[in-house]
């Protein structure tokens, strides 16, 4: 392969597909030469270089001679020379690798000028403030990218200063206009900038300025912001990037010139109208740079109608040439367009949905490319109101985003309060060091949550996104004085009624009100999601606990309940006591006691969650969690519960303590509490089963899946399995009247998915928890790897995080495993995923591959597991999983 | 095959290769018949009817036939008929498993007489005393076992009620003392209290005299105590039991006759010499009832001269057919000796090792069978004191076995309070809610050491064990009250000062000085451990950390070190205070700084090590646990740290909040902390590789074995090991030397055994951490099981207490996979074990099978382990992972 490719005069080297060896840059710029579209020409030095001059940190004599070669077939193209003191070539030399990637060096333009040739450049121009000008421009990006010279903080830069003593003496707004002499003397400041803090002088050979330009963008590749950005982004590191060397065009020769930058749509909205803006007489830069106005693009109509027409038509053609809105930058010299770079245009969610739709109604893309060209995870943005993206706002403190979605409120610190203003029709942030079931009242009314302690799975986390509702955990910069009402972070002190801003996408905090941006769901939202159900094998379902959630659900498009915790019914209120009650009893009959006051709520739970469901399945999960979550923390709750069981204090702390585990998350849980206390799993059992028979008599169509969680052995859950039918059997002959329902379990521990078979045995379905399964193959709490998983992603240990994203060679492997041994064993075993990596695209492409039958998410990520679920299937045909 | 196997007249269906079918007792009667041996003649009912019997609750015609044919066959024999009151057949029926199991049904005597054979006994025997007695027997021992009779706890056995009221009326000792008159009115008593209790009549025909007791030896296989005996031994159910019907003779016919028992050598010692008890004119009940006296079996030479010396042939005969120790059964009739039983004997493990020792020299055994012949778990007994396990002791409380072997002391809540009273000669016993670093001084001058509060993992079984220093954690039901200086359990109270004893091999506390024994190291041991290690493919290493733990384990004929934990040399002393500042610290130039103090001592440490382990191998495993647990707890404690540290008490504990975690277990620690903290894994490497060289110098053989702690992650492998080796260049160029060593890692988390294959690119060794693995793998943490393992373990869902013995379906299949992996890629690869399964027999076993190079325990399980891994060879070789 050649290192260089060569594009003008209607004809190029390269094309769009080349993008890996030419950049995304080079590939548009050949591609456009070759539609005929009017480009300056240039040629592009590959990628395969960069690797190349990083190892030996030389331009090859070879190298050296196919720039030399493509220099020549340039000036041939252009019928100016490199170099030549008459009639100069220029070029800018621009960096492109093969993904967009900031943080590498840029843009230089105007390259081969010096003090002969900016002589050329003025006759050439009839301009010799322009020359000058351009001059000045090219020295001081030299200056900057090349020689690495951006001063020091406190200096700034040093250009920069220079440039702004000039016009402060000339008493001008804009280096234009200054006069030559002073543009003269400013360029001659610049050089003597480089060569102080260099020792060496600036170069005037063009063809040093070139190769110094060119190594110095190979070089960038290997900067620290570069780096970064590529491993935050899982960029390989061996990609390169290609050099862009490109004859100048300018718009800047005067008021017949121009630069723009447009979008064949509006990226915000997606609507189908040509949108940007341009100036007259300026170079790129000044568009970016914002020193002066831009004016909207159809002003253009006006100032340069064929120019506009040009445009217009060309933007039409990319569109229709790369089926997808471009973002392009142009540039008029003198009446006449260059097209300087077209790319598919970043937008957001809206517009992605609205332009992939519209697309489709176009005859531009198929319904199923369509579904391809929308991020799901970019759904988020349309399902909460977020903070508004095109300002930026300074950050009060981070924490970890544990539900989506962003809101404004005054600061409480109590959930009697949140509830006491809430009512006084004031919108609040509740803020504590960590929540228990006794704030669930205050975070009910709360419009976001803020923890100082906890993680992606504590209690404030698990029930925010249960009601998703905002909310940002383990933000461990705040100092909370609750009773105090204050909280400290850094130096600012918030105090209780101050409003806040809370990105629960993000987990940043923010001080004050800010503007919030509700993109709401449109109809093509809703026909794209058509689409995309037509497309995908996997079913979606919703992680949901309760008849409101379920609706929600519903309404996003779930096809049944994947998940439905049960402890989270005995949160709130009067329930709390109860269940209380019976984990503090001292034998089977006093649990049965107060268990039995929990039957009817939890009856009336299932009944409302049946009701919205009718139809379709509904997996309900037995209790869960390790006891001690449900009993009081705070001194002043200890004492109030003591007086409700009528016990002293110490003994309910000496139980409390007793109860408290060193390792909770592997502790005394899941079907580990059914099989000590069978009277729970019956209890539970029954209210099931009793609001199955009363919604059936409804009339509904009811499909309860009963799901045993933290099965590790096979003889677990053939114990439960025999309660909950039992228990069943019981029920129905009690209601006379019989509903089908399906026995099955979790799969969240190595070793159920390790003897998947035998559990298969008694098991109508799986479920992996990837949640607990993440944790235990990892041995990673989720809870506590804030203080080192963060560093694990940065320094590329991880290369995701693996509680967002499936750890396929782990815990994919023992997914793989079950899934095999499961189906080997038990044809009909139904498979699905109810951990929160149900949500996320990856995770879920991973589980369209294994074979599974669905997915489950919060209700909030239906709408993108579907999506990305449909993605999966154009991806590939299911395997069931191998 | 048939359901009935005769024996009799040195003839029999069957032999002691039969024991599945009749039993053991039938088949070894079975096998003395075919030797000529005199045995009563008579006939087994084999376990197959058992089932039967079992599922259809009738004895079917076809077996009835069988029954009366084997009865004709032994009327033959006997020369009297069954239920002739003139020379009446009568018969014993005992019931006889294929395993040794009590708990069921064992046996009636006398079976065949009524009101009219009694006076056919009384011509036969010429005793109407004896007869009548026989009778009253009889009836005594039917209305027990056979109709259930036992009484209420309250009113006692009513039979016995009835004898004790006869005696006091006759004013005699014994029941044949009484007049003929009486015995036959005791006897109708006997049946009347039978007519009453169950509304039938005493069955007088011989036939249903004999299927009732058939049908209820059957039954007996399922009694609850039955059940739950073969549950606890892993019984299977579906063994069943076998009857033997055998025809009687008589111990007590008069001072010509007797009974007794016998071990053809002392099953304490071992030693050979004949070893046994026998009455005169009395049953074998008498023998067991000891309101007797019986007499040494030496007497007997006098007594019986004749009989003696026919039973020393005969015990001899068997115990070379049987190629062991035989535990036999005897009657002799008017002069005539009977055989009843031979099984081989029980005994202690010192006398097991002399008995296998001895039966090689005279030619019995292989050394191969030796070998075999002696239970690992056994030898904890020989090498730590026990209580003496002839007396029964009362239990004052029971908590886990933490770290075996027996010791006495008074009671100290305090490590202070340790201190004091050891300096003045007290032997004394730390009582604590639980352990902490601090406490590290009182432990090591303590015997034993009793906690309250946590698990066989938690600081006091961790640091007992490593100490050899016996240990019972978590006695849950100790009320502690430190500062008053007293605890209570159940209502005993115990104060300082007071005398326990504690055994941490069954986890029992007594009140008071109870006598200890201690069995010591014999010749014949050694010896056996010789064999032993003439046969064992895997090698076996100790887990030490100290110089002294490492001499101690290679007196036990430890190979090397399998594990040294470098924490427990920081738990010490001052060392705790260099920790405590470089956890406390806020940056890695602080942490450096306490680094350095400890870099000295830990060399020392190291150094010593090596010393005791010349020309062996040591594995040395860097920093594992999560940092907070070398804080203090204890309010003082952190009063005096922060002193120490020159901070607030609260700065302090803020600190120590944040760093406490919620699942430890899964939180920041192993190379977690290597990786954060880079500086430590710096400090522990370069205290290793110095240590190694002066060693070195010294002209020691050193082989240090650097092990990373909790991979998970191929990628913090190369991280720590990266460190590692920049260290050791480090050090071998500033001592101008170099030392061959490994770096290798712990496998114990299921994602690095699911991903060995990449992990074993950079570790020369892998080690099984099956204590975390397990915790991982089963999602449960050992700590805090006590709620309900015991429970599973009880009910039959987890067949072994997964901490115990590998769980081979789940962490036995991750080991699998990992050695596979692993030795793939890296053919190289040592793989071992260092989980505490390291020391347990059966664990033992799977390791050799799965082709492990090694095995490291306790030092204290060396030994165990040695005899465990030679057995393992001898059951198969070494499949290399299948």
């Amino acid at each position: 392969m050649p290192d260089v490719y060569f594009f003008g005069n209607g004809k190029a080297d390269g094309g769009a597909s080349d993008s890996h060896v030419l950049g995304g840059k080079g590939a548009n710029l050949a591609e456009m030469t070759r539609l005929g579209i009017p480009v300056p020409p240039g040629f592009t030095i590959s990628t395969a270089v960069c690797h190349k001059y990083l190892e030996s940190r030389e331009l090859s004599d070879e190298l050296l001679a196919e720039i030399k070669a493509s220099m020549a077939a340039l000036e041939e193209a252009t019928g100016k020379r490199f170099g030549d003191p008459k009639n100069p070539l220029l070029v800018s030399v621009r960096s492109g690798a093969p993904v967009s990637m900031p943080g590498m060096m840029d843009t230089i333009l105007n390259l081969g000028l010096n003090d002969k040739t900016v002589v050329g450049l003025t006759r050439q121009s009839g301009n010799e403030g322009f020359a000058l000008d351009s001059y000045r421009r090219f020295v001081q990006m030299y200056g900057n990218v090349v020689f690495g010279i951006w001063g020091t903080p406190q200096e700034g830069d040093p250009f920069e200063r220079v440039l702004d003593l000039a016009k402060e003496e000339g008493n001008v707004d804009r280096e234009i206009e200054l006069g030559c002499p002073e543009l003269g003397a400013i360029t001659r400041s610049f050089k003597k900038i480089v060569s102080q803090r260099t020792g060496e002088e600036f170069p005037d050979d063009p063809w040093k300025q070139l190769t110094g330009a060119i190594e110095a963008v190979f070089s960038s590749w290997n900067t620290k912001r570069a780096v970064d950005y590529r491993r935050v982004h899982h960029i390989p590191d061996d990609l390169g990037t290609a050099v862009n060397v490109v004859a100048m065009v300018y718009g800047n020769m005067g008021e017949d010139s121009g630069t723009g930058v447009a979008f064949t749509r509006d990226p915000s909205t997606g609507e189908k109208t040509f949108y940007g803006e341009f100036l007259t007489n300026a170079q790129g830069e000044d568009v970016v740079a914002g020193t002066r106005d831009p004016l909207p693009i159809a002003e253009m109509a006006e100032l340069f109608p064929e120019a506009f027409d040009q445009l217009l038509d060309t933007a039409s053609k990319l569109e229709k040439h790369f089926r997808d809105m471009q973002d392009i930058e142009f540039t008029i010299e003198r009446g006449k367009l260059f097209m300087l770079q077209t790319r598919c245009a970043k937008r957001t969610a809206g517009a992605a949905v609205r332009v992939a739709h519209d697309m489709v109604r176009e005859g531009l893309l198929t319904k199923e490319q369509a579904v391809g060209r929308v991020d799901p995870d970019q759904l988020d943005q349309l399902l909460h109101p977020t903070i508004d993206p095109t300002v930026e706002h300074p950050i009060l403190a981070t924490g970890l985003p544990a539900s989506p979605g962003a809101a404004v409120g005054k600061v409480v610190f109590d959930a009697d309060e949140a509830v006491e203003q809430n009512e006084q029709g004031h919108p609040v942030v509740l803020v504590r060091t960590e929540t228990s079931p006794d704030d669930f009242h205050g975070m009910a009314v709360a419009q976001a949550i803020v923890t100082a302690r906890g993680g992606m799975t504590s209690h404030a986390a698990v029930v925010a996104r249960g009601m998703g509702k905002c909310c940002v955990a383990g933000c461990k910069d705040l100092d909370i004085f609750e009773t105090e009402g204050r909280f400290r972070v850094d130096g600012t002190v918030v105090k209780r009624g101050d409003w806040i801003t809370v990105d629960g996408s993000t987990g940043n905090l923010h001080l004050g009100q800010l503007e919030l941006v509700d993109q709401g769901l449109s109809e093509e939202f809703n026909q794209l999601m058509d689409w995309a159900d037509g497309i995908k094998v996997l079913r979606v379902r919703a992680n949901a606990d309760t008849p409101a959630d379920a609706s929600k659900a519903r309404e996003f498009g779930a096809q049944g309940i994947g998940l439905c915790r049960t402890e989270h019914m005995f949160f709130e209120g009067e329930r709390i006591q109860s269940m209380r009650e019976m984990i503090l009893a001292s034998n089977a009959e006093g649990r049965r006691r107060a268990l039995a006051k929990l039957l009817p709520i939890q009856r009336e739970d299932f009944l409302g969650i049946f009701r919205s469901m009718d139809g379709l399945p509904v997996t309900i999960r037995l209790l869960d969690p390790p006891l001690h979550e449900f009993l009081p923390r705070a001194d002043n709750e200890i004492v109030e519960l003591a007086e409700n069981l009528g016990v002293t204090v110490e003994i309910l702390r000496h139980q409390i303590d007793v109860l408290t585990e060193n390792n909770p998350m592997l502790g005394h849980r899941g079907c580990r509490l059914g099989i000590t206390y069978p009277e729970i799993t019956e209890m539970q059992s029954r209210a099931i089963f009793e609001a199955a028979c009363i919604a059936d008599g409804e009339g509904i169509d009811v499909h309860p899946e009963i799901m045993i969680p933290l099965t590790s052995h096979h003889r677990e859950l053939e114990n439960q399995s025999a309660v909950v039918k039992a228990t069943a059997e019981r029920v129905f002959i009690e209601q006379k009247t019989r509903i089908r329902y399906l026995v099955g379990t979790m799969i969240e521990l190595p070793r159920a998915a390790l003897t998947a078979d035998k559990i298969a045995e008694t098991a109508e379905f799986f479920s992996f928890g990837t949640n607990d399964l993440t944790q235990t193959t990892l041995g990673l709490s989720r809870d506590d790897a804030g203080r080192f998983l963060p560093h694990y992603i940065e320094t590329g240990i991880f290369n995701n995080d693996p509680f967002q994203t499936i750890d396929t060679d782990g815990v994919g492997k023992l997914i793989d495993t079950a899934v095999k041994l499961g189906r080997n064993e038990n044809h009909k075993l139904k498979v699905g995923i109810c951990g929160e990596h149900g949500g996320d695209p990856k995770s879920i492409h991973f589980c369209h591959e294994m074979g599974l039958d669905y997915v489950s998410c919060s209700p909030f990520r239906v709408p993108i597991a579907r999506l990305a679920a449909a993605q999966a299937s154009l991806n590939g045909h299911s395997t069931n999983g191998s």
